[in-house]
């Protein structure tokens, strides 16, 4: 096999999806919603299936009707005409959009800053492109005894300057954030894009969870600020955006100097997406942009409805002394489970840390199922994490149920 | 950008497709079927979408279901059990298997041969792998007056023999060959899986149209060659299979020390395809799989049909002097549109080759689009080919009335 595959087979999400597929196991782990699409976004597939040529190839960079719907629902919050031919590509997924931009401009020798805990690929993807992952920890703040927010932890500006140099070449930032839920705020992301714009350095920002931000929290966009258009890929994901992750539909946005190098990347690997679910898509977008301002829209009612799963998940876990970091954003939660007794001496050979094992473990004997927060960091601050483990909640309440069951009846 | 792509932007796709957008035009460029696909596939596809788990993340290398009618479907084939989990991957298309696969193996330095005329993407993907491609031609044995055939298209073995050394990594094997749609015999693989064996070489095989194969002509697959399923990556598409080329689902197999490589690209670069498609897939082979053996089954039905189609399109440019090339496989005719008079004076500044400025002209004046051969030709061969042109066949009879009248009144 070529080198720039060594090492990157094991993945968080073919180990933990794996073991959580016993139907009797309660599946907090991967993102998975199990709650229902909107209606009609599954009834727009159904009807474009039918049609002939909706089962053909469409435009490689993305179907004429979705960019131009894209154009259209992210032209109000840039405050610019987005042009859909050349600033926008459709990709599969959220991760063929990082990917595409990974390749397109890391190479051999480059840097990229990424924040720690992070979303799992951002590593690999890097070093498949030859570059190197330069890590900056997100640091909580002692937060004695008081309620522990996403928004308590936070990068030291200096440590974050102090990792850009000449070989920098990109910064990959999250946000709202996965898998801490932290939603960055407008000076936060001031302070990065200010580094950005003094070492001339790319800014790959994955919004996926744009629409998921909570009550009193806003999500901006950096590419938004003076001086970022120029120098930012933003990436979206039909399937945060309408609880439809098996649709595999993502998209970047950016100035068409950067987007034609993805667009160049996806025409040599994957050439097009799937053209209904593309078209669907884009007939489902068009329903929610024109009800924008009112709370029917679904980018309105999805995070209103998943406030009140994560309140109960807060509490949930309160209850059982837990310590949950309650998020601003996303639709997952983090808690120390160290507190939880579980008997692991069966894996005490095994060299994974110790929320690997837990989660294992409690996935068999508990049959209930989560992501270990280690998964989400490099070997020098894995140690840090690895008492904490990641719960889904864009769950039907059947299923929180279940999981309250199992935890009340531990703890 | 990353150097990696450094001149891979243009794309014969890209171009050419957006040419005959204009809805005037007779497009038989792009192998785009225009016939109705079956109308069970539409419909489970329609059914499918309506459920909610099917809208959500399945399997990364393959939803479990497509995966086991894919081991059951090619089982039959090989004369062996195809583990379902460990020798297939499930891909975008069958351009996603090539990446997948010349990804996981190519790097720097590596050479891989790759037989002119060939499918365009293989030496812009060879290359951003950081791999050299080395061509080969498929030469044409002299017919003087006869009817020119795409089984008169033949490797010299001698030459291709003198193209492997110590840097060859890989052979790229492509039968039913687009854009000749010539079906390489028994024989002609038999020399090439010699020289894969002698070589240690990787053959990457791609058999998209392997249904698609005309009366008295067979299609075998090099990896049932005694030596050969462990050095052989075999590629199929759902998009030809079912004439859905907007589902982008296509498929690898092959042993596990080989197929492993090619997930952990896919699992790099775009983790899943979409569930709704791959489950619909999965119902509608099972629909042919149970009637493999009755001319109703699509295998057997589709080819029947394209047959007709084939022999209409001979006839037709026959007619009109071009000199088609009769192909055995597949669904496109190539033919010497050098008799076709054309006014290209305007065009004379261009650099282009004339097949290229051709289909140009006969898109704006004649209305009707076609792909320039040389699109599929390394630079020193392209003007070997530069007077052919490449028309596609799977189009309803209304599409093939309007070209026919075209090219009629014309030649
Ligand atoms: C590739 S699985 C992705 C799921 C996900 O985004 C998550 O659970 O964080
Ligand atoms: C990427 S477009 C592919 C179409 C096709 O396979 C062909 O026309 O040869």
């Amino acid at each position: 096999n070529a080198k720039r595959i060594e090492g990157l087979d094991s993945n968080v999400w073919v180990e933990f999806t794996q073991l959580a597929a016993d139907p009797t196991v309660v599946n907090l782990g991967q993102g998975l919603p199990d709650i229902s699409p909107p209606e009609y976004v599954k009834e727009k597939l159904s009807k474009i299936a039918a049609v002939d040529s909706m089962n053909q190839y469409t435009r490689g960079f993305g179907h004429l009707s979705l960019v131009k719907a894209l154009s259209c629902l992210y032209g109000k919050f840039y405050q610019k005409q987005i042009n859909p031919t050349e600033e926008i590509v459709v990709t599969v997924g959220a991760y063929g959009s990082l990917f595409n931009a990974i390749q397109g401009f890391i190479e051999e020798g480059d840097e990229v800053i990424v924040m720690v805990p992070f979303y799992d690929c951002y590593g690999p993807m890097v070093s498949m492109a030859g570059g190197t992952p330069v890590f900056v920890p997100l640091r909580s703040k002692p937060v004695d005894g008081k309620r522990w927010c996403s928004s308590d932890w936070t990068l030291d500006p200096q440590e974050l300057a102090s990792k850009f140099n000449s070989k920098t070449k990109a910064i990959i930032l999250n946000t709202p954030h996965n898998p801490l839920g932290k939603v960055f705020t407008r000076e936060e992301l001031q302070v990065i894009a200010d580094l950005c714009i003094k070492h001339d350095t790319l800014c790959i920002s994955d919004e996926v969870y744009e629409w998921i931000v909570y009550t009193g929290k806003k999500h901006f966009k950096i590419a938004t600020f003076p001086g970022m258009w120029e120098r930012t890929i933003t990436i979206g994901s039909a399937g945060k955006t309408f609880s439809v992750t098996g649709w595999k539909l993502g998209w970047s946005i950016g100035p068409k100097h950067l987007i034609k190098h993805l667009q160049t990347v996806n025409q040599n690997s994957i050439f097009a997406c799937a053209t209904p679910l593309q078209e669907a898509l884009a007939q489902a977008l068009w329903v929610d942009i024109k009800r924008m301002d009112e709370p029917e829209c679904y980018f309105n009612s999805l995070p209103k409805e998943l406030e009140g799963k994560r309140d109960r998940m807060v509490r949930l876990l309160d209850s059982a002394g837990l310590r949950p970091i309650v998020p601003d954003g996303g639709y997952f939660i983090i808690a120390d489970v160290s507190l939880l007794d579980a008997d692991l001496s069966d894996m005490k050979d095994s060299s994974e840390p110790y929320d690997y094992k837990f989660v294992k473990w409690m996935t068999k004997n508990k049959k209930l199922s989560a992501i270990p927060v280690s998964a989400f960091c490099n070997a020098e601050v894995k140690s840090q994490f690895e008492k904490f483990v990641r719960f889904c909640f864009i769950k039907k309440d059947t299923t929180l149920d279940a999981a309250e069951e199992i935890i009340k009846a531990w703890s």
